[in-house]
């Protein structure tokens, strides 16, 4: 039981009626590309954001806190890419320039390159479009993006024609509400972690972040000397008033480091306990980082893999949102939403809703974090990948468009709805309810099953981990693969007591989780010594 | 004029007769591939590097200088990902597995990528080929390498696919004298300098290079506290005895820092001054490096930028290579080729010969070296995208093999001679010898433009730099862009009192580049009080 919280927590409620104040629409996004005029942006151009956001929407914000004080010497020092700022004196009418060592797209050997994906909703027979850009689309006045400017050298925070994009699509989810939010592109949220720890952490500094957590970013942090402090955790997720705790009692002398400055949170669908924070957990959350003058970095992979409410096994299921109003209304709102400070940088990802090769994802946050990034980026990974980043134009922006975009997350939601409820079912057939017990997700794509380890026929003879071991060696015995709950502590220190394994509904096909999950359940009832079903019983 | 060198410095001599020893053929790599079987690879699958190189070629080559006593603490802590590494685990038959939270490829948008390429040296009327790759084409056998793995997580190294064929190009272009050489993906040489410098440098360390060199590696470095000392230069690079000079000089205390370790260079088509180290020049600083026990970080953007002799304005142009072998032959040993310590990291790059917007690039090194790389990848960068993968892979691999991506080298080889023969031609017509003076490059893309500053109406009254202003802008209102040679000092406070300026002929038009010097040469005359050329006199 933890030690009574010295912030005052909120009492959780139902939060599905909230939705995000003054939300942009679809129709506002049209009409104000309409009114702004056509794109004009070529090789390496810097794309101006504020451009992308609707200025009526943030004449009543203010502007972000500034974070001078927190950035590293490395991250302070940057001054980006002075060649790349030498393209300023390109704009001069009549120039020639022999200036920039850029290669003639004349000797790019690809011409053309073509995508064919699949079309939603549409009234037709056809089920897919082919959708194709050629070198010199934009001179042909038949694009906005081609493959001269895609394949040539590129800005730090990604071509304009992706960004913008990628801002509206910011804007209508999460409508950041301080003036000057803007966007970056990443390579990815793990480059995005590193780079954002390189520009807030020094060595013998923590983080914190949930009891249980995402390894690579336990390991990303480790090498540099950054640690992990973990926070306890319920269903709902990280608990307010642990990190108020964590926080308050911080014991510099014994942790050989300063109280933390950054939180690590994976808020929806967390990796690997599956769990979702609420609204009323997040306004919790956000309220003891404003107190101890915490930074948030959201790590939202599966933010649309929220999925419909879990009815059981013989209910029937919950139709799908029937607009885009009700589907983005149906979210739970992101840390970047509730964000009055400019104290959030959100990272999000193509990974888990388009593909993780594709290797582009971006970040929100104030505009000095965003410029500190893409000058980090100019001087390391550069822009992500031209190719990836047409195809992803091609399909988001020209294709789909936005409510193409929300059509294909709302078919994401189905689908990952009808696999956790294929595993939801399989566990309450198979599975002893007597060692293991288990909660619906309502986001992402791990299903966190608890084993009660002190029924174990070994304990308390053997330690948790020991029997954890055994109990994963059971199940490649048995011919599945779960992960164990101890990989994914951050802090080998903090002992929960509890065992838990990770599986995993994303990618199996479903007759292949039941018969995982048949396998689990045979395991355990070996393992804890109980009598075993029988063929096909439930 | 330099203090007598401290080490023996051989004499330059023509090294046109120089070949790699032992030069794997294309031949060689076919029968290789026949014999060792399909290559099988799925969804991130771990590459054995050693399986791409020919076993024979190896057997009498002894192991790389191991670096451990230069590790940077973070590069030694680096274990990796541990959940990549529970990918062990699936090897075992008839397993399902629910541990790694991969996305089913089903719900990847794009069922197949299309690209359009031109064929080189073809019978046939058919100038293009369209590459297709489908979402499981490794099932139904038509391909190593399809959508569902490249558009799926990766390895830091990259894809096998992929990397297999750039190591049988490393090994068939460079043949390194040692054993255990590897190759790992980068995003790109900017990206893999970033990780160099965060491998082996710390806070106040110096990194030693040409006295111009590329902004961007001086402002990659700067943030991180790791500053650059400036080697002399003459027309053929750097210099091994200013080399040999700096480390036997180095003065700690007025430094600030210790002795440098590590040698950042760009040997071929350098990067502002167009130069090219010869043979025997890159072993004289691979022997100072010996000595001083350097590690050399090769940079070469420009290595197949290397062009045909210049003639001469009305001289007959020399004809392209006659083979692959003639071709390969004509290249200046690169330092991997001369590593029998493994002291190089060479980074490759497809920048400036297939498009910069792939971001893919790869580096050769001891296996150590490239595995501290590829951990590192692993938990930042990740794979490069595999969009961009796939796209050099149907290429380089499926469509214009070893053999057909040289005779794209040559093609492009013989562009840059007639670029380089355009300025080299408007050079000699409309600038005034007086004042100005140029080599032609015998690689890469830039022209490197003395100017006798000395003879500027206002010298000695104003400064270099300041004269340096005047013409630029001088250029600039003339129409023309050129970089001033200042920006491309690391070392601000080395005073090399000449004046250059930098123009590339890689991407401009043929016209314009002979109008751009044209009015390089009308604003010098007007600058230096010079009588003005008649309109089209030479």
């Amino acid at each position: 039981m933890a030690p009574p919280s010295a912030i005052e927590v909120l009492p959780e409620t139902d939060t599905s009626t909230f939705t995000i104040p003054d939300r942009l629409t679809i129709q506002h996004i049209a009409k104000r590309r309409a009114a702004s005029g056509k794109l004009i942006a070529g090789v390496a151009a810097a794309a101006d954001v504020g451009a992308f956001k609707s200025r009526t929407h943030h004449l009543h914000k203010h502007l972000a806190k500034r974070w001078d004080h927190r950035l590293t010497d490395e991250s302070k020092n940057r001054g980006g890419s002075s060649l790349k700022e030498a393209a300023k004196f390109l704009k001069q009418g009549g120039l020639i320039s022999l200036g920039g060592g850029l290669p003639s797209s004349e000797y790019f050997p690809v011409e053309e390159i073509s995508f064919k994906v699949p079309l939603l909703n549409t009234a037709t027979e056809e089920r897919h479009a082919t959708l194709t850009a050629g070198k010199h689309d934009m001179i042909r006045g038949t694009s906005d993006f081609d493959l001269a400017t895609a394949l040539q050298y590129g800005q730090g925070h990604g071509s304009a024609q992706l960004l913008r994009w990628l801002v509206e699509h910011t804007e209508l989810v999460h409508n950041p509400p301080y003036a000057d939010w803007s966007c970056t592109m990443t390579v990815g949220n793990t480059s995005a972690f590193d780079m954002a720890l390189r520009m807030f952490s020094k060595r013998g500094d923590w983080v914190v972040s949930e009891q249980y957590t995402f390894p690579a970013a336990v390991e990303t942090a480790a090498p540099m000397g950054v640690r992990v402090a973990a926070v306890r955790m319920d269903e709902g997720g990280m608990l307010a008033e642990s990190l108020d705790e964590v926080l308050c009692t911080w014991d510099e002398r014994a942790r050989g480091g300063p109280r933390p400055f950054l939180l690590y949170t994976v808020p929806t669908g967390q990796n690997p306990t599956g769990s979702t924070q609420s609204l009323q957990r997040r306004q919790q959350i956000y309220a003891v980082a404003q107190k101890h003058d915490l930074y948030i970095l959201e790590d939202e992979p599966y933010y649309f893999l929220q999925m419909q409410p879990y009815t059981g096994p013989n209910a029937p299921d919950v139709p799908p949102p029937a607009s885009h109003q009700e589907f983005l209304s149906s979210l739970v709102p992101s840390y970047l939403s509730l964000d009055v400070d400019g104290r959030v940088m959100r990272m999000d990802s193509f990974s888990k809703v388009i593909a993780p090769g594709t290797r582009v994802g971006w970040i929100t946050a104030s505009e000095q974090i965003c410029k500190r990034y893409s000058v980090h980026a100019d001087l390391s990974t550069q822009n992500p990948s031209g190719v990836s980043q047409m195809m992803l134009f091609k399909l988001l922006d020209e294709q789909w468009g936005h409510g193409g975009y929300l059509d294909w997350l709302i078919h994401i939601r189905m689908e990952y709805t009808a696999r956790r409820n294929v595993i939801l079912e399989a566990c309450e057939q198979y599975l002893p309810r007597e060692v293991v017990s288990w909660k619906p997700p309502v986001a992402g794509m791990f299903q966190w099953l608890r084993v009660e380890w002190t029924k174990h026929p070994d304990y308390p003879r053997k330690t948790l981990v020991e029997i954890e071991d055994e109990l994963f060696h059971a199940n490649m015995r048995h011919g599945t693969l779960l992960m164990k709950g101890s990989w994914f502590c951050p802090d080998k220190e903090v002992d929960t007591g509890k065992m838990f394994f990770r599986a995993t509904y994303a990618a199996a096909p479903l007759e292949q989780i039941r018969e995982a999950v048949r396998r689990f359940g045979a395991a355990l009832r070996e393992a804890f010594e109980m009598v075993a079903l029988a063929d096909g019983a439930a």
